[in-house]
Formats: C-alpha cells, sequence, structure tokens
C-alpha cells in the first residue's frame, strides 16, 4: 500500500490523554485512536494486526474442533439471574430498551452460551463439543488506564466446552493448553509467556492463567525456578510453594494476563438444567471448561515487549506489512520495485510522501515492520537496495532484481 | 465438514416465538438461534453464511478505494451532544458506566468518525479519502418482528467518503452506487433490487435506497414503469411522478431497504468544526457521504426471497457449503468421494448422521446448499452419484471419478 492512500498519519509527540506505553504508541504511529477511556478505534494499520492475530487463534482454535459461532453482546438480564450474577458481577454494563426490558452488555459468555448449546444437545452422542467466538466484550471498569491492555471494549476469543464426564473435560483441557502454547509461539510471546496456576473455584483446585513476563503488567506472578510454571498472587499466600514441583524457590514479576483456561464443571450447566441422557438413557449434568483469550489485549501487550526507543518491532507474523520501502531522490526505482514486491504477493507499505529522510526514517521506526528497504544513490552505487531488519542494526545491500528472492528466503 | 461434528441439529417445527418466516428457518435449519426479540446468535452454518456476505460486500468497497477500520460500540454522550442527537435519536440505547460516564450504544457512526478522521486530515492533499467498517449495531427498536431485518442488534458495513468539494462528493456518490449494484449482483439480488428515491435533508434534495421486492418488506416503493427506478413511500406525496424521468406510471410495491446512500454536506463536519486548508491556504468545510448496508438484515432477505416449501435455496455465492453429500447404504463410496470433494477444494456438508433416507433429504433441502449429491444402489446402478441442484427438480448422474469435475465446471 502507499502510504499517500492511507489516510492516517504519525505523530512524534505522544498523545497528552493517554498514560499506557502501548497505546500512546500505536495512537503516534496511527493503527489506533482513543475515543474514550479504554475505548479505542482499530485504524487500518492496527485493524490489520489484530486480524493477524485473530486469524492466528481462530487457526488453532479450529484445529482443535472448535466451532465458530458469533453470540450476541446485548444480553437480557434473565440469563444473568439463572446463575446469580446480575447482582454479583460488577463489572456488568446495564441498560433498559425502550419496552423497559433489561440487558447487559456481554463481559463474558456462559450465561449465553451454556443455553444456546443445550438446544442442541440431547444425548451422549452429542458430546463432547466445543465452541468458541471471537467478538466484542464490554466491561464497566473502575479505572482504564492501560491502553489495549484494560478496555472497556475490547476483543476476547472466548471457548467453551461440553463433556460427558470430567475424564473428557480433563483431557481436552490438557489440549486447549497445548494449542494456547502454539499460538503464543506464533505470536512470537512463547519465551516470556508462563502456565500460571491460579484459584480454581468450587469445581478444580486450580484454574490456568497464561502470564507473560512484562513491566508493564498488572499482575505479579511467582516463578518458580525448578520447573517454570509460575503462581498467581491471589493463591500464592495459601500455596506451600510450588503446586508442581512443591519447590520453594520462586520469584516474583511483573506479568500481563494474556489468557486463562477454567474447569467450570457444572458450575453454569446445573442452573440452566443442561443434562444429557447416556447410553443407559440417565439423565447426567454436562461437564463444561472455558478458555479465555483476548486478541487486543494481545496486541498491546506485544508494544510493551516488542519496541525500542523509536518504536514498534512487530514480529513477522503479525506485522502490518513485512516490508517498509523508502527512496531518497529515487522515485522510479521505488516505484518499480514497490510493484514487483506487489506482484510477488509480498505485503508492502510503501512511504511516497513528501517528506524529507529523517521523517521517513522515523516513520520506518515508529511502524515497525520487519523489513526496511531504502533505495538511495548510495545503495544503488553499492549494487541495489539497502534492507535492513527493523530489530537489528545491520543492513546488507541487495541487487533490485533480488530483492524478492531475499525477502521469501 | 460432516454433519456428526456440526453441534447444531435441524427442527422439523417452526420455532414458537418466532412471526418472521427467515428467522423461523433459519433457526429450524441450525444456522441461528434466537436470544431475545430482534436479538440472535449466528451459529455455525449462519455465521459462514454471514462471512461470505461481508467479504463480498469488503471486497467491493477495497475495490473503491475504502480503507477498513473498527470503531467502537460504546460511543461517549459528548459525541452526540455536539450533533445535538443524544436527546432527539430514539433509537439509542443509553447506558451509564460505574464512574458515572453516559454512553450510547453505537446505532451509526458518524459521530465517531467524524472526529476520528479530522484528526488525521489537515490539507486539500489529504482529500478526498473513504473509510468503512464492518461491525455490530444497536438500535433500541419498539418492535424486533422481522426476524434478521430489523434487529436490535445487527451487522452493518458502514462507510463514510469525505470530500475538498460538493463535485468530488457527487463523483464519489455514483461510484459507491455502482458499487452496491455489483455487490447485489453478486448477492443474486440485482433483478428484485431497485434504486430508490429517498428525502435528501438540507443538504441534497434526495438520497437513495436500494430497495429489494419482497412481500415480508416492510417499506412500499413506488416503482417508476418507464425508467425502472423507484421512489420511497416517504415522499411520494411530494414527488409529482418520476423523479428521474417524470412519469406518473408508478407501481407500488412491497419491498426491504437492503442499503441507503446519502449525501450529508456539512451536517457532521460543521458540529465537529472540521475543515481543511485548500491550496491557497483558506480554511473551508469538509463535505461528507454516508453509505450503509446490512449483512445479516441482506441475509434475512435472501432466505425470504429465496425459498420454498421445503426449505432455503442459497445463491452459490454465499451457500455454507456448495454441495451436501448423502448415502443410502453406501457409506464406503460417500466417505472416499466426501474426501475427494475435500481434496479438491469443494466446501461439502456430509450427512453421516444415523438417520433414515426421508430425514437426510428434508435436512438437504432445509439447509439449500447449492448441489445435493446422492450415493445410493439405484445410483450406482445407474453409473455413480446422483447431482441434483436445489433449485431444479432435474438430477443428473455422473461417475464417481468424474464429480468434482462436473462440479468445478
Amino acid at each position: 500500500m502507499r502510504q499517500s492512500k492511507l489516510f492516517t498519519r504519525t505523530y512524534k509527540e505522544a498523545p497528552k490523554d493517554e498514560s499506557s506505553y502501548n497505546a500512546q504508541t500505536l495512537m503516534r504511529a496511527g493503527f489506533i485512536d482513543k475515543l474514550a477511556a479504554g475505548v479505542y478505534t482499530f485504524l487500518p494499520l492496527g485493524l490489520r494486526v489484530h486480524n493477524k492475530i485473530c486469524k492466528i487463534i481462530r487457526e488453532e482454535m479450529d484445529a482443535i474442533g472448535g466451532q465458530e459461532l458469533l453470540m450476541p453482546a446485548l444480553t437480557p438480564k434473565e440469563v444473568w439471574e439463572t446463575t446469580d450474577r446480575w447482582a454479583h458481577f460488577d463489572a456488568l454494563f446495564k441498560l433498559t430498551g425502550g419496552d423497559d426490558k433489561e440487558y447487559a452488555l456481554g463481559a463474558t459468555h456462559e450465561e449465553i452460551v451454556t443455553p444456546t448449546v443445550a438446544k442442541q444437545v440431547l444425548s451422549y452422542k452429542d458430546l463432547s463439543l466445543s465452541v468458541y467466538q471471537i467478538q466484542t466484550k464490554f466491561r464497566n471498569e473502575k479505572r482504564a488506564k492501560a491502553g489495549l491492555m484494560r478496555g472497556r471494549e475490547f476483543s476476547m476469543k472466548d471457548m467453551y466446552s461440553f463433556h460427558p464426564n470430567e475424564e473428557s473435560l480433563n483431557e481436552y483441557y490438557k489440549i486447549v493448553q497445548k494449542a494456547y502454547f502454539k499460538i503464543f509461539e506464533r505470536l512470537g510471546l512463547i519465551d516470556q509467556t508462563y502456565l500460571t496456576y491460579a484459584s480454581g473455584g468450587a469445581f478444580s483446585k486450580y484454574s490456568h492463567e497464561f502470564q507473560t513476563l512484562s513491566e508493564a503488567g498488572e499482575d505479579t506472578i511467582h516463578i518458580c525456578q525448578q520447573c517454570k510454571i509460575a503462581i498467581n498472587q491471589e493463591i500464592i499466600e495459601e500455596s506451600k510453594g510450588c503446586p508442581h514441583c512443591a519447590s520453594t524457590d520462586l520469584q516474583a514479576q511483573k506479568a500481563i494476563e494474556v489468557g486463562n483456561i477454567f474447569k467450570l464443571g457444572t458450575k453454569f450447566s446445573a442452573p440452566f438444567n443442561f443434562k444429557y441422557r447416556d447410553a443407559e438413557g440417565n439423565e447426567r449434568p454436562v461437564i463444561m471448561g472455558c478458555y479465555g483469550m483476548g486478541p487486543s489485549r494481545v496486541m498491546g501487550t506485544i508494544v510493551e515487549l516488542a519496541h525500542d526507543e523509536r518504536g514498534i518491532i512487530w514480529p513477522e507474523a503479525i506485522a502490518p506489512f513485512q516490508v517498509y520501502l523508502l527512496a531518497l531522490n529515487q522515485d522510479k526505482e521505488a516505484d518499480k520495485l514497490y510493484e514487483a514486491l506487489k506482484t510477488a504477493g509480498v505485503e508492502v507499505l510503501y512511504n511516497d510522501l513528501d517528506l524529507g529522510m529523517g521523517e521517513k526514517m522515523a516513520d520506518a521506526d515508529l511502524i515497525g515492520c520487519p523489513y526496511r528497504i531504502l533505495i538511495s544513490p548510495k545503495s544503488l552505487a553499492a549494487g541495489g537496495a539497502e534492507i535492513k531488519r527493523r530489530n537489528s542494526t545491520e543492513s546488507v545491500i541487495v541487487d533490485l532484481k533480488k530483492v524478492v528472492d531475499y525477502l521469501k528466503k
């Protein structure tokens, strides 16, 4: 894409009304715009990144048999009363319609998915199954100061699984755990992300969070130095050492919760009276699990982790474009290379703006595409285009005809 | 996909609490589920159709230079006060956050897009431009009895264009008109869809709706028998004949509004003080247009139009699957063909359920995939698989090895 066709611009200064690094930088670079505290617009660059994160998550959820659906955000009071959460779920945004009907904005969807799936499941033959959605969620947060990491409106992948018995849930729970680590690997977060024990509720002793180390994190986790799992702050007091290996050698670190998985048991199937008939014809309760991961929070987390003082350093898998192309007095050569890259299917953002080289270089670093390609009299004299990776200080000169091959290898 | 892996089921009876044909049928066939009046979940089959409609719309908006973004649903009171619509827009759902901040749920996004784009546009060099989103909208409808055609929560493609002058807007307005007809052509709605004159507001005498003829429509339009454009009910009284050719030979028909386009002029740029500098350095107001089309309403409209007494007849472009495969006592051959079709990239839903042939046939017609392929002792004796189009009573026998070629031609 030509940057002249992109309606957004970059800013030198950070916005004054935003305190988080991720939102400041994403706003400066033209990825997001702030509408209100914790409420952001995804501008074209930001939407591209967000969609790529969603695609990775979707592929891994599909790979473990998740069936995608899309539930409403406007949810009637009655379903929340059924589980006694209307009165007790503080973060619910509540509203009243013209016909005096009361609604909550979906902050999570157990209350919707349970009766929806219950209508479709009659017998053990229909189980187990899992469904998921990637959808906008709303939470009436008191504070919303962490940019994309804690929004009043944000995106969420929420998966729910339904099982005939506990063994089936336990098996699937492990499968989801693996799929989550696969996602964090693809997102470039695997090295900093810890499986973290958290409190479990009535059905299970523990639930699990996926916590990514970051000084910007709102959470503190305690990493077992022996087996490299972690324990969250909430249960550290009652935990006598690591729940996995019993070691007491734990180290506290700041972290961002990028996912969580939870064995729900019959917590939601019971109030909705969701039962199935087993092979002998007996009615039995359905056992549930739930699995959350927020694409917008993941995006904010990656910005917190992958940046330097000049801007963002996107991992290739989710970069808005793979290549940032710019030219010094060599627009003709740059135009030609731009077309060649597009034809070869390389995602390229071409800074064709009427700006000085310093400003173009600053844009390149701020926006943070993995490869910067510069064509200048100097690079041509040296033999072609100068290619530099965003996360490196080294550059190489590549013959203009070989740039596509270079990028594809 | 194997139907045994799909968690939804089909129902013989229409749901009791739903009066519209489109929602009744989509619920019976397992495409949607009803959460509340005018609020539906898209189940896997329905989400596939919805996504295909969105893809077509997206491609045509991209083709005319639309830049995709995604705006929030939670919108602060202040922006609606700026345009004086907080008090006067009846269909706004309003709510209050924990910090006493008031919000409306986005029913349309002029109040959000205008200040967002204004931050990015400084001079005539930045214009014209157009942006769009495909997003969930909320309207506090008094009645919501038309299924997907009038929801309290529904999907909307809303595009907004920004221009340096009226000529630029007029030119783009015509381009969008053409793009809309291209979409309706791809959706199979072109023959029944009329460009319809509607009231225009202060800036322009007329706006335009796209109205698709249907007895289920909530609107009445008046079709000029001479030039085949239409006039909506709202302005028929004041219109002395066809606004296009002046003919008075008009015929009233029921129709569904599937899109609308509107020249906004400075209606929104003025209150937000959105101006640009022209080439001479003078400040000038930005001129706007807006262009709506609802994917979920389009989906409901297609069901209203394309069905028979047995179920839905999806156009190929948006069918959940191209092929519905079923077998009578020939599961092995059907399994083989299923794999061959998948390998060839044909979208196939394979009814591998333990059901009688009558039920499988009823499912095929209800779900409405364009091709039904049946393998039975009779079809094999005749030379292969029986292939029948959903919209035809004729069938042909095709050699099992040639089915893929037959479908691809």
